[in-house]
């Protein structure tokens, strides 16, 4: 084993048989899956026995289990694209979300459901409820939630007039850092950066970099493409594309907030089981009256349901009601959760529930 | 079994017990992978021991022993990805390509390389050429040849100034079909596709729909998205693009060449050795005179080396040159290509070995 060529070679005998054992391994799997199908016995797409709070179930397992070397985020992803062809072995998911390709968006729809699923770039997020609504898409991904500038409207209001469903969550955590050709922020006269990494970063340049010029460019690897070329620039990105850019990381985590997420929802059109860990997103319209908001909130701590979010918006239904979007912990067949509706009956106008849906993975 | 329920219970716990097992192998595998990079000894970037022909061999070996159920396509992606997660353990290859995001470059990188690599979206196929020059890309990924449009000039001129190696090549296959809400096609007045699909299609559209006006439209999904919403449209584009947009397909295959495949090279800075499945990439220059070409492929055939393609390019360096771009079956260290290269010297006034790399995998 001294012989570093002899020693190589045995390593690399050692993972041709592993990699022999796990090829196996996922043949047996995709029968399985196959079998799954067969058992149910509905149909011959995909979405027919895609189970959500079933792959959840799994990752979980997964992150459960990993004692390295790779990351839970990597094991996570390897096992999201086993899932995928297995799935995809009928006809494969069709998923729509905000395009075009290669955005932000696409990633989240790859980080939950592989490659192996057909990805729909649509034109906006009206148009991936509708598509999903329509039955074009099995299941649509539209962003809900910056952590640094809250819930996106957009896509709340189009809950209030939408059938649909959220079957799952995803979130994708960016940091930003400040990436230069020079090694300190002495000297740095511009700023590059997409319009939105420049505002996450707001505080942190007004502070730092007081007199800069901050300038908003189509994306931030363009942005590091163009501090590249000059001394006096530097850009906002993630630090990846520092190492890809040749760039020196000036300053990490430079975001105003610094659990700098977005957070996505998968949309559908059906309600799914437990899965063990799950969220749920309730609806509640009601009449504007003092102490309406009290009366609806009090069921959730009188039966020990924790709130996650609440975000009011005015409904567009009637005049003087308001719609409040609540996330509370646990499924929609909790005791706990169905007995805290029932105790808020006589309070709202409506309580609809968007969906019970798995936590989301890292 | 007969029951459905406890019957999927079985099924579950089977496959539960067989991700327990694909988990623990491919755990295993990337201790190994750095031990691997310990033997070697090198350093800590993947770039110092990523091996594209031991790769190669590796995924060879999948389509080998693959029987199903999953296609040799699925199974070797996911090959692919393990390899790479296992690989960006250490600092991950940077592989720059022709920009932006999403686009069939990237897809080629994410073929070969999988996603765990830092992909480097560039300006043009020349920045990707210098991005490797310099250091700032391990590799490069430009495409090569269409099958239906054959050899892409910038790219061999890009050869002819500059010191790339070719590591790699990477085929994807599209075929095109004519989708359309219409069952036929008649009535159908216009084709919607990107300008090289409508390129592509040519002889079938000027046979079959010699009145229809072509338009071209920023990418084949934007096309078939403009055709879902009118009855006398038809949109150019892939099998996918129809069942994500709910077109039918009115006619497949409708490309002039009925091998529709792009090609792709990868480049790099160095040579890598024999991976059992060889293709060498020669650049030839060679004085015009008369018989110098038959001069210069003579010891091919003396020799037994075969040959796949020949492209002849004006030379730059001097008047009266020509550089013959040829690609041979085999490594360069292979004796019977070694012996046609001698015998080739009196003749040739320069022979550059651009690369010897595994022939692409399916």
């Amino acid at each position: 084993m001294n012989d570093p060529k002899s020693s190589l070679t045995q390593v690399r005998d050692r993972i041709d048989s592993i990699d022999r054992q796990i090829q196996e391994l996922i043949s047996e799997r995709a029968n399985w899956a196959r079998e799954v199908a067969r058992v149910k016995g509905e149909g011959l797409s995909a979405i027919d026995y895609y189970r959500p709070e079933r792959e959840a179930h799994v990752l979980r397992m997964v992150v459960d289990r990993n004692h390295g070397p790779l990351s839970d985020t990597e094991m996570v992803r390897l096992f999201r694209e086993i899932m995928s062809s297995c799935l995809a072995q009928e006809d494969p998911l069709k998923v729509g979300y905000l395009g075009p390709e290669g955005t932000f968006s696409e990633q989240a729809v790859r980080k939950h459901f592989g490659h192996a699923a057909y990805g729909l770039p649509l034109g906006s997020i009206e148009e991936v409820f509708q598509e999903v609504a329509a039955g074009h898409a099995d299941f649509g991904v539209v962003p809900v939630e910056n952590s640094g500038q809250g819930m996106i409207q957009i896509t709340l209001d189009l809950f209030l007039t939408s059938e649909a469903r959220i079957c799952g969550e995803v979130e994708l955590r960016v940091h930003q850092c400040l990436l230069s050709q020079r090694e300190s922020l002495e000297g740095i006269k511009r700023v590059y950066g997409h319009a939105q990494s420049l505002q996450q970063c707001k505080t942190w340049l007004r502070v730092n970099l007081p007199s800069a010029e901050c300038i908003a460019v189509s994306s931030n690897a363009e942005g590091a493409r163009l501090a590249r070329h000059t001394d006096d620039a530097a850009a906002i990105a993630g630090a990846a594309a520092g190492k890809v850019y040749g760039l020196k990381t000036v300053a990490d985590a430079i975001e105003d907030r610094a659990d700098n997420t977005t957070r996505f929802l998968v949309i559908g059109r059906s309600l799914f089981p437990p899965s063990g860990n799950d969220r749920t997103s309730l609806l509640i319209t009601v009449n504007d009256k003092p102490g309406a908001l009290y009366d609806v909130l009090s069921p959730f701590a009188k039966r020990n349901v924790s709130m996650n979010r609440i975000e009011s918006r005015p409904a567009h239904t009637g005049k003087w009601q308001y719609a409040f979007f609540i996330d509370v912990s646990g499924h929609i067949d909790d005791e706990s959760l169905q007995a805290a509706l029932k105790d808020m009956g006589p309070v709202a106008e409506q309580v609809r529930v968007l969906g019970s849906y798995p936590v989301a993975l890292p």
